[in-house]
């Protein structure tokens, strides 16, 4: 792992002699992340708390997409229930009509059907680890100090709760905000936008109204995406809680965001950001490909990837890109597995894997061509290269509409892609110069923060195992049920109360009146 | 200045050759402070600004309590158009009563009072410096970066919207919660206890009730208190705006609490907080003093002050302190100006200053008798040093609440101690192990952040310096109002929208169902 770029000095050298905690030293970490891209972004921590004489033992499922053995941290390989086949069947599965169907109003059921079918085998694979009671037992007799997890899968949130150890989450966030639900979070809707509502902070009536109905929209779809972690929670404790409560658990969430790239909102205090934790010193590039975009010129290159979960291109898709290629003067790298499409430029050079960082590093690097997973979109703010962005599935449309209403970035959709609309974008993001001025005024900003994130993650996790958690950091809120939470008893007493006052005393003075019109009148009889 | 101790280190030494983005030099910084004891911790910052080099000037009344000339950073004297006798008259208005008049109902109305009374005079002072047409004229031809202030008083406020520079705010937090609500923090009173409420941030229902009430009745007093703020400000600024409006430009927050002290809260991301600012590293006490306390052997010694704003206590009060001490074996430190009271027992050593901090930070420091106000508390929690508090007035009460509740301190009333409560309560808190063992978690806790406070500050000052303010930090809640923040004008949309479906929709029934009786009816007559 490179050491941390650009954040600013707080000249601390000054105090280091004076403390009286040091970080502990070999804490017991039990890592249990989810499967994909997630991974890429947690590995960091994992090393980094490895590398710092923990004791880290990351949970690998025997069939994988990416979680993998390393000499970086230990690793304890688990059976599950699926093959590799199936595996392999489910990411196509996931990919199929990416690049072939326009976004439909369905889509949102699409996205919940693909978060669903994502899940399940993960789901599986969490099964099979709970199940697996001689692993159990024998974790269960390490005396972990925590679990560091990604809640994208239930595992880690389970083992914490029936080991009795805290837990520290690592995420983007959940789908339908299930994680600021989870721990309480303050969400007004009048100014934090509903994700995927195409609203930005600042919204018109009409935005605002349409927020209001996604987020209450929001906890239907929670149900859908989130119904067979309920199921699987409750089996597997023997109580009837739901995940979102369980979630409540968390003593630190690690959040892989900023505010240079999400709008400003309410935060809990043991919400810990650390966006950008991917951004590592750019490292010198390989010889020959050095020597490919160093040969760009003034004109610069292009990277481009879509990302750890689709590594390939379709062969009429790519001739597309490589016609728009051919039309320009900058270089490009692009990463590209499998068998390469036919009549690449001889501007253009295919690689099953490039060093994406240390390229966006480089200082002729132009356009940043991405799908817009937040671990690429850090990379390019904090490298300050501007984005033009194919985005494909998840959160990917969500982080785009971030960039591009910051004006960082230029959004395409892949299915319609034409050599004329990726040339037209191209070309305004390299010579319109705004683009690279507002993404480097960003970095600044991103990279402008008293502790680089890998640090804040490491100090936290190191927090929750010197103190055994963080409880002064957790609000009571987890204590109330929504009538309370928003103090909906309270109003309705006091409106009661009120009412019966005002009752009364109405009662009382028509009485009143009543008595003394009857003595008027019995006076004036009498008289 | 000493150097920081105590916060955890994060190993930051390695990434400190790589940074692209140094601290601010010579940045500007015009500090506008509130007199009195907020001074004492605001100018930790100011010298520490001043020390890492940048121009700093303080604003200073010719006529002040605390804020005078140094070496450690610039001044500027202003002329106010009251004498230093009428100061102090309001000073000795402020003190009567205090060690007499038990608390009563009425203690609102007196603490209003007191407010009014003890800000009149600042505003007075902040009158005079924005008239002062010459000195104003000066300072904006400066073209300072920031005006630190503490907006106990709206000079700060007001001079940076004139000049037009970001402001930072520097303060333990504004009567009736006028922070918070300036800042647009969400505060849900279903867990977020209202200051002098007595309640925890865990309420039982009549609990949340008179929270919920009390919180409705901040509104008023908060005109009650800053209703000649607002005056000022609409008469100064030639618009009309309140007080908490001015205050929303607040770009960053520092303010001067955290959650092993406050019970957790949402906050926003412009609010740093930077609790125990003061807690410099123990430096070694004068020679005479550490005789004095280290010949108090096993048993140890107290620590004893009723803040910078009470330095005396009349006679009768103190012999009923003397009688107690007499009858412990500990040696007692008391800071007391003026004429000391006759009988001082031999343990007792009465001094005008003290260096509280370094007696505290002393390994025999057994208890801290203080009057609960932030600057000694912190430092209580920082050294680890049981207390016993004394409220006097403002946020003191509320403070001791906070240290009662968590068993780590001890609260009488100094109108009505007696020789046998302060016997009772000191060698309850000498005596019962439970209030040391948990002031050191306390402590612990308190100490165990990732940028200890002084940094925090320094390096959010410099960031607005640095950005010409904070704007990615700042919610968009500020453009809304009431209504449209709590989203009660979509909510009621929504809602006629619903019934006004409902009713059309059962119209439409109803007709169809006379439509077919009618027919129905027909067919039978006509058969």
């Amino acid at each position: 792992m490179g050491s941390e770029v650009g954040f600013t000095s707080l000249g601390l050298v000054a105090w280091l002699c004076c403390l009286s905690l040091g970080p502990v030293e070999g804490g017991k970490v039990l890592v249990i992340p989810a499967d994909g891209s997630h991974w890429l972004s947690m590995k960091i921590l994992v090393k980094e708390l490895n590398r710092r004489g923990h004791d880290v033992l990351v949970l690998v499922p025997e069939n994988s997409l990416l979680i993998h053995d390393s000499a970086s941290y230990k690793t304890e390989t688990y059976q599950v229930s699926f093959t590799s086949g199936e595996l392999d069947e489910m990411m196509s599965e996931l990919k199929t009509g990416l690049f072939l169907k326009p976004p439909k109003i369905t889509d949102l059921f699409v996205n919940v059907q693909r978060f669903v079918n994502f899940t399940s085998i993960q789901l599986k694979a969490c099964e099979d680890l709970l199940h697996n009671q001689p692993l159990m037992r024998r974790l269960r007799g390490v005396g972990f100090d925590t679990v560091l997890t990604d809640p994208f899968v239930p595992c880690g949130s389970i083992v914490a709760r029936v080991f009795s150890i805290p837990v520290v989450y690592f995420l983007r966030g959940l789908p339908c905000e299930l994680d600021l639900k989870a721990n309480q979070c303050p969400t007004p809707p009048s100014y934090v936008p509903v994700s995927y509502s195409g609203n930005t902070n600042i919204m018109t009536f009409p935005q605002r109204v349409k927020n209001v109905l996604m987020s209450v929209t929001e906890l239907y779809t929670c149900r859908l995406l989130f119904g067979h972690y309920d199921q699987m929670v409750s089996r597997y404790l023997g109580e009837d809680i739901t995940y979102k409560e369980l979630l409540g658990d968390g003593a630190i969430w690690l959040l892989r965001y900023d505010f240079a790239f999400e709008w400003p909102r309410p935060l809990l205090p043991n919400m810990v950001l650390i966006g950008g934790i991917n951004c590592a010193k750019g490292a010198p590039l390989p010889a020959d490909l050095e020597e490919f975009v160093d040969g760009s010129g003034e004109d610069g290159f292009i990277v481009l990837t879509l990302g750890s979960m689709v590594p390939s291109m379709p062969e009429e898709k790519a001739r597309r890109f490589f016609d728009a290629f051919r039309q320009i003067p900058q270089r490009v790298v692009w990463r590209h597995a499998g068998v390469p499409p036919e009549g690449v430029p001889t501007n253009v050079r295919l690689m099953p894997w490039i060093p994406q960082n240390d390229l966006l590093a480089h200082p002729k690097a132009k356009v940043f061509i991405t799908h817009g997973g937040t671990h690429g979109i850090y990379e390019g703010i904090c490298n300050a290269v501007p984005m033009l962005i194919f985005p494909l599935f998840g959160d990917q449309g969500d982080n785009v509409h971030r960039l591009v209403t910051r004006g960082v970035a230029e959004s395409l959709g892949i299915y319609d892609v034409t050599t004329e609309k990726l040339l037209a974008a191209l070309n305004k993001i390299i010579h319109d110069k705004s683009y690279k001025e507002r993404i480097a005024a960003l970095s600044q900003i991103h990279l402008d923060r008293p502790v680089p994130p890998l640090e804040l993650a490491v100090f936290w996790t190191e927090f929750v195992m010197r103190h055994k958690g963080a409880a002064h950091l957790k609000v009571a809120a987890h204590d109330l049920n929504w009538i309370q939470y928003h103090s909906l008893d309270v109003i309705g007493i006091i409106v009661l109360t009120l009412l019966t006052v005002l009752w009364v005393t109405l009662k009382c003075c028509l009485f009143c009146v009543r008595k003394c019109y009857r003595k008027g009148t019995a006076k004036r009889k009498s008289e």
